[in-house]
């Protein structure tokens, strides 16, 4: 199966397209997953990371298709930070979920290879085994093509950085070029690549991250990108809704993942759902019921019922 | 003292600006690295590709300011690839190198900070500890604060990919908007942090990749960019040549490190020097005399004898 079947499949399943994502932040961790020591050494704080993503995604796996481990958060404990990150893979996959794996990593000629060839690939095709990756076009159209190549050869996917949710992402992204902002150059390559694609049910394995945050724009692209899936981050936390995020599926309620990290990871501590539980998983599960519910009642999820 | 005043000192001291990249590949490795396992585990690789770097840095640590390790090469084999990249930092500054980490990362808000907190910080002041680190601008101003602020509390920089030495960079470097290619707006923005940065050398703390493919461009971007360090890369393998970045360097031979990897690690095996020396680490060594030679032969880089 190609990457965009098996999301498909998984997101009919679960009748969800919400991604959680695995943001652990030691400051952010329930008290119980906290050590005594007040400056811990990083292979303590790995193994608290490891333990809080394995109660996040024993909680979730019922109930969506996939998870996003943001590298960032175990790379900033070095090796053994990562170390964990590779049984957070691992363990999500096993609980039946697919993992894109938030890197938005990119190089050049054989180095572009080594990040695809070492990142994505489930199943033991690859060292790390993501489903999926997240990656930045900056480096151009042949930065890309490993990392395509490499997808396709092992079911697996990518996402391209295509315009995202922040604010100062307008400073290239927005930039008007040949009478178009730079971030529909790079969705036009996108599309194109998918138009290419020998995928079967409609949507090809090159995704595009487009923010929750410029409905104006996922409305747009969405009408130029119809073989493209969508990656969307910046719902709840960031500002997003559910209604901003409606124009990113199709009339089946296909096409997005819509992405929440920590909405859904911090919600014993922040948001609708703070110090109403006394499991800190509880909060986690209803956070994550929530969201599926408003998506299905203002938009077109609801055709996954 | 900071990052700028730093790397200056290291080229004035080994008088060459010459920047020997780390990229380990395990094809590529001296048959007396290489292991009897056809197909060795990861962990197996990362050891050969410690004794590798060691032998590469042990060797150009004499004759150069610092070293770029490609974090691609460690990440394809997990974290016990990275794991080793961790000790070659490390074994690298005790050497006396400047070690740049070449991992073209970027993320948004806290993200961002998680990156910049991880990595960048010589001194114990990170978990990583590199003095400075390749990021990419794709995601705009705000996503690089985070590196910036986190670079100059620590004595560390950042090198901002602007023009990138391969062909495929023009689909997004060269688009035109307002009247001068995208890659113009980074060069601006990066001088715009050092014009208010507090170094007192001349140079500031944030750096710009600039390909040696491209001539013109690195001409363009100097005069632009008088407060700015250059990362060039693209010397040798990628067919750049001392006199291709002539331009790159001030009237004193500063302002530029000038990157060779390939051409370097594996000049045993290809090159000029293939074949020459019994022992791999004296071609390493020849090819990096060599190209600080030319340099000093065709550059203001002259000036630092």
């Amino acid at each position: 199966m190609t990457f965009s079947e098996k999301l498909e499949a998984a997101v009919r399943e679960k009748k969800s397209p919400v991604l959680v994502g695995l943001d652990p932040r030691y400051e952010m961790l329930p008290d119980e997953l906290k050590l005594a020591d007040p400056h811990p050494e990083p292979e303590r704080i790995a193994a608290a990371f490891g333990k809080f993503c394995y109660g996040v995604i024993d909680t979730v796996a019922p109930l969506v298709p996939a998870v996003k481990p943001q590298m960032a958060f175990f790379e900033q404990y070095g090796s053994m930070g990562l170390f964990t990150l590779e049984h957070v893979i691992n363990y999500a996959q096993s609980q039946g979920l697919l993992v894109i794996l938030d890197g938005k990593r990119n190089d050049i000629g054989t180095t572009a290879e080594a990040y695809a060839d070492g990142l994505i690939g489930p199943g033991g095709t690859s060292v790390w085994g993501a489903d999926a990756l997240t990656v930045s076009p900056y480096l151009g159209d042949d930065s890309l093509e490993p990392f395509c190549q490499v997808a396709r050869n092992r079911g697996g996917g990518i996402f391209v950085l295509v315009k995202t949710s922040n604010k100062g992402g307008a400073m290239i992204q927005d930039l008007i070029a040949e009478g178009k902002p730079v971030y529909r150059h790079v969705a036009e390559y996108v599309e194109s690549l998918n138009a290419t694609s020998d995928t079967t049910n409609g949507y090809g394995n090159i995704g595009a991250v487009v923010g929750a945050t410029w409905p104006r724009q996922l409305a747009e692209l969405r009408e130029i990108m119809p073989k493209t899936w969508f990656l969307v981050p910046g719902y709840g936390s960031q500002g997003g809704a559910a209604k901003d995020v409606a124009e990113a599926f199709d009339a089946n309620g296909l096409g997005a993942i819509i992405n929440n990290s920590r909405g859904i990871n911090f919600a014993y501590k922040k948001g609708p759902f703070a110090g109403k539980f006394s499991d800190w998983r509880d909060a986690v599960r209803a956070a994550t019921e929530e969201m599926t519910v408003r998506l299905r009642a203002e938009t077109t999820v609801a055709k996954l019922l």
